[in-house]
C-alpha cells in the first residue's frame, strides 16, 4: 500500500455561521443588522497544514471569527456585500500567503414593532419574506460579488398550465390548463465587476430585485415552471444594469387537487393537498448577453441552490 | 411473567399534519387559506383496538383525513377555530362511541404580491410574522377552544435589565441595566366558553392579540423576561374579553456582548453574538380573575410551548 | 380596561439544552457521557419576578447552567436519571423558596471506533438507534423519575394487517391483511417511587427495555398499531418490576404500495413510497395494575411525545 | 428596457427526493433497501421550455418519478450506484435529446431486530452511523460515478493538538496540546471510470471505506483537522484501487473546556460544553497521483459538503 501516492487538491478552511448582530445606537432610534457570516480562506502555502499538520501559516478559524466581530465595530455593516468585501480585502491583503477565499452571509430582516401607532425606536419583529444572501469570492486576484435570496415562498392559484409534454410507457401525468403553482425561490445574482468598482446601492438593489421577482412570478402566465424561472431572471437583469447573471433553484411544491368524487363532491380547483416529497426541481441560469462569464465567481457555491 | 397484569390508560389516535390548502375562486380575486390540520379521537370503547386489535369502532385515520379535505369543500374554512369546531362536532356527534378528541391546526399566512402597483388577484407570497395556532378539545361533553401563535420572534436593543438576583457559589452572571432581550413567543389563549357560544371574530381577534403582544413587548421596560411575559398576557386579556387565560413559553435567546477589549475596542452594546444553546426558558400562565379554570382545555397540548 | 384584573397561574423557568460532555480519563481507556440537560424551577415565591420584575429570589438561569457543568465534575454522571436527581436535590434543598422543578436530559450514544481490530481507547462514533430520555420532577414534596427513548425507528415488511374498521361516507381505505408497518417510537416509562428509593440500575434497564420494545415490535403479529403499542408497553412492564407506567407516541409512517399497473407491472408488496405527511398518530398509556397513579410525574412533559 | 437581451445558461430539471423502499420477499427472510432518489436531466433542446414554455421535449418530472419506482420492480436495487446507472442509461439512451443529467441517492441503513436471540426475518430498526451517498453524472457522453457518506459523527477525547498558528491583532486563541476533536464527516469518493467499467462491489466498498475512515480518524495523532482530513482521504485511496479522488467537508464541532475555576474546581479535560455555532469548517480534496482529473463528475454537486 505504501507505494500509492496522493496529492492535495482544492481546499479551503475557515469559520462558519458567525451570528453577528450589530446595533447602531447613536440616537434613540436604534438600527439593527443581523447576519450569519462564514469566512473561508485559500492559499497554496496552506498545504502544509494538510500534509504535516504544520500550522505556521494557518490563520486560525478563531482569529477569523474575532475579525468578523471586531470589524462589525470598527467598520460597521452597511450591507452584507460591503461587509464581506472588507473581510476579503483584510484577509487577502493582510496575509501574503492567503491568495483568496469565500465569504458568505445571510441577513435576517427585522421590522420595527408598531406601538401606540408608530414604529418603535428600539423594538423589532423578525420579518420576511425570504432571507437575503451575499457572497464575495476572491480567486486568482479577481474579486466577485453576488447577492441573492433564499426561501422566498410564492404561490399562484391560477395562471399556470402544464401540457404538451412527451408520453412514454412510464407517463401517467394528465395535462392541465389550470393548476396551482408554488415554489420556494432561491436565487443569486452576480454583479458585473465594473458595477462593483463604481459602487452599488446593494440594499436598494435587493429590495428592487426581490420586488421584481415577485411581480414577475405574479404576472407571467406560466406554461412551465422553467418558463417562469427564465422570465424572473430576465426581469431581474432588465431591472438592474449591475446584474450580469442570475441563477435560480425552484422546487415545484406540488399542490394536488384532492379527489373528492368518492364523497359526491366536485373539486374545481378549490381543495388541494400540499405535498412534501417528492417535488419537481427546476434550476437555471440567465445571463446578460455581452456580459463576460465568470465561473470563478461561483466556485464552491451551490450550483443553483 | 404471565402474572403481571396491565391496563390501558389515557390514549387517542388520529391523522396528523394534513396539509389542506383551500382556494376561494368565486370571483377573479382569489382567496387562499393554508392549514396543517391534526385530528385525534378518544373514546372508552376504542380500548379493544389496543387490547385485541379489534378495529370495529376505529374510525380510520384515513377516514379522518378524507373528512378534513371534504369539509374544506363542503363547509369552507372561515377560520381555523371554526373549521376545527366543525370537525369536532362531526366526529363526536356522528359516532356515538367517540366521546371526545383533540383537533389542532396551524395556519400559514399569505400576502398578495404587489404587481403593477396593486395587490395581485391570484398570486401570493408567504408572510409572517409567526404562525397561527388553533385547537379544539372535547372532553366530558364540554368543548374548549384555544387560539395562539408560535415563532413570533422579537428583539429589543435596550429597555431591558436583569439584576438583583441571588448569588451562590455557582453564580458568575454580572448584573446589567441594559441588555438586548430577544425571544420567540409561543402563546395560546383560551376562549371563555360563553364567548365561543356567542360567536367570536376569530380572525380579527388574532390580528388584534398579536398586535397587542408585540406592542406590549416593545413598550414594557423589562426587569426580567418573566415580567415581560406577564405583561404581555395581561395586555391580551385586557384587550379582548373573550380570552379567559393565556399561556406562554418564551426562550430567552441570549445575545452576548462580544468581548472586543483584546483588540483595543470598546463595545458599548453595539456588537453581539447571538447564541443558539443553551437558552433561558421562561413559561407562565396568566388568568383572568373570576374566569373559571378549565384544565381539560389543555389536555395533551404542550404545557406551555 | 384598568378594571380587568389578572393573576399568575402555573409557571416555571430555567436554562434549556445545556450540552454537557463528560470525559472520564482516569485511565488511558476514556469514557464519554454526552447529555443535553434542561433545568427549570418552580416556587410560589417566584411570583414577584413576574408581577414586578423583582428578582431577589430568581436563581439565575445562568447559575443553573453553571451548576450543571460544575456538578458534572463534582459528582460525575453515572446515568442521566441519577444526574438529574442530584440537580433536583440541590435546587429544591438548597434554596428554601424553590418548591420543585423539572429536570430533563437527552443522552446521545457513542460507540468505540474499531481500529486495528479492537475498540479504540479514546475515539468514538455516534450511534443509535434512538436517543435516551430522562426526567426528574419534584412536585408537592414528591420526586418522580421517568426514563425513555425517542426516535427509535422501526419497520416490518409483513406481519401487519388493518381491517374490520367501520365505513362511513368518507371512508375509502381498502382493508389489508399484509402491509408494511413503520413507526418512530417515542416512549417514557415511570419508575415506581419505591424502586427509585431502593436504587435502580438505570443504564442496564434502558438497554433491556429498548431491546424488549424492539423484539416485541418484531414478534407481535399486528392487527392495528394500537395493539402493537399496547403489547410493547405490556412487555416493558413485565420485563422490569421497577416500571409502573409507560406512555407512547407512535406515528404511523405510511408506506404506500406504489401503483405499477399502468406500466404492466405487478407489485405484490415489493415497491413502496414512503410518505412524509399526513401520518397516523397513535398514543397510549399502559399502567401496571395495582401501581398508584402519579399524574404529577408527567407535569409539563409532553402528554405522549 | 426592451433592448436588453438575455440567454439561458446552465440548467437542469427533474424530480427530487423520491422515497423508494424496495422489499425483497422471495423467501421468508425479507430484505429491505431504502433510498431517497433524485433524477435531473439536461439537454440543449430543453431550452424551449424555458424560453417559450414549449414542453414538447420535457420528459415530465412525474414520468421520472414513475420510472424510478417502476425500475425498483423491473430491475431491483442491488446498490444505489447501480440503480442510478440504470436510470442514467434509460434517460440518456431512451430520449435522443437528453444529453445528460445528474442522479443522486441517499441510502438509509436498517438492521434486523434481535428477537428470541436471533435476527428477525422481517423486522428492522434504522441504524447508522452515517447516511450513504451515491451520484451518477452523465456529461458530454461520459459517465461518472461517486459514492460517499454524510453525517458520520466522530469524536476523540485526546490525541489532538492545535498550536503553532500565526498571531495577529485579532488572535486570542490559546495553543493546546490536548483537546477534544469532533466532526461530522461528509465525504464523496469518485470511482475511476475503468473500475466502473470492470464492475465494482459498491456495497462492500462502502463498508470498507467507512471503516477505514473511522479507524484513520481514531489512530492519527492530529495536529490539525486539516491533517486528519488528508490522512482519511489518503487511507481511503490506499484501501481501494477503484477510488481516484475523495472530497471531504468536516465541520470542527468545538467542545470547549468549561471554566470551572470560579467554583474552585479544576477541569483537566473532563467537562466540555459542546457548541453549535460558529464552527470551524475544513474542506479538502485528495487525489490519487496519476489518476486523470474529472471535473465534470462533480458538476452541480456540492463542492465539498
Amino acid at each position: 500500500m505504501s507505494d500509492v501516492s496522493v496529492s492535495l487538491g482544492a481546499n479551503k478552511y475557515g469559520k462558519a455561521e458567525n451570528r453577528v448582530v450589530r446595533v447602531i445606537r447613536d440616537t434613540a432610534r436604534h438600527e439593527i443588522i443581523d447576519l450569519n457570516v462564514t469566512s473561508q480562506l485559500r492559499g497554496r502555502a496552506l498545504i502544509d497544514s494538510y500534509l504535516t499538520g504544520d500550522n505556521a501559516l494557518v490563520v486560525a478559524t478563531d482569529t477569523q471569527k474575532n475579525t468578523i466581530f471586531a470589524f462589525a465595530k470598527e467598520h460597521g455593516i452597511t450591507s452584507p456585500e460591503e461587509f464581506l468585501l472588507l473581510l476579503a480585502t483584510h484577509f487577502v491583503g493582510g496575509f501574503d500567503w492567503i491568495e483568496g477565499g469565500l465569504w458568505q452571509a445571510e441577513q435576517y430582516a427585522w421590522e420595527r414593532i408598531l406601538a401606540d401607532g408608530a414604529p418603535h425606536d428600539h423594538s423589532f419583529v423578525r420579518s420576511g419574506p425570504g432571507t437575503r444572501l451575499a457572497a464575495v469570492q476572491v480567486v486568482n486576484g479577481a474579486t466577485h460579488v453576488t447577492g441573492g435570496v433564499r426561501d422566498l415562498v410564492v404561490l399562484k392559484t391560477t395562471g399556470s398550465e402544464f401540457s404538451g409534454f412527451p408520453r412514454d410507457g412510464y407517463t401517467t401525468l394528465v395535462e392541465t390548463d389550470d393548476r396551482v403553482m408554488a415554489t420556494s425561490v432561491t436565487g443569486r445574482w452576480r454583479f458585473a465587476p465594473e458595477a462593483v468598482e463604481a459602487g452599488i446601492d446593494f440594499n436598494g438593489l435587493y429590495e428592487e430585485v426581490t420586488a421584481v421577482l415577485l411581480s414577475t412570478f405574479a404576472t407571467v402566465h406560466s406554461l412551465a415552471l422553467q418558463q417562469t424561472l427564465f422570465e424572473m431572471g430576465r426581469a431581474a437583469i432588465q431591472a438592474r444594469p449591475e446584474i450580469a447573471e442570475v441563477r435560480f433553484a425552484m422546487p415545484n411544491k406540488h399542490h394536488f387537487v384532492y379527489d373528492l368524487s368518492p364523497f359526491g363532491l366536485d373539486n374545481p380547483g378549490e381543495v388541494f393537498y400540499a405535498a412534501d416529497r417528492p417535488y419537481g426541481l427546476i434550476e437555471g441560469t440567465i445571463t446578460r448577453d455581452g456580459a463576460p462569464a465568470a465561473p470563478d465567481a461561483w466556485l464552491d457555491l451551490p450550483a443553483f441552490v
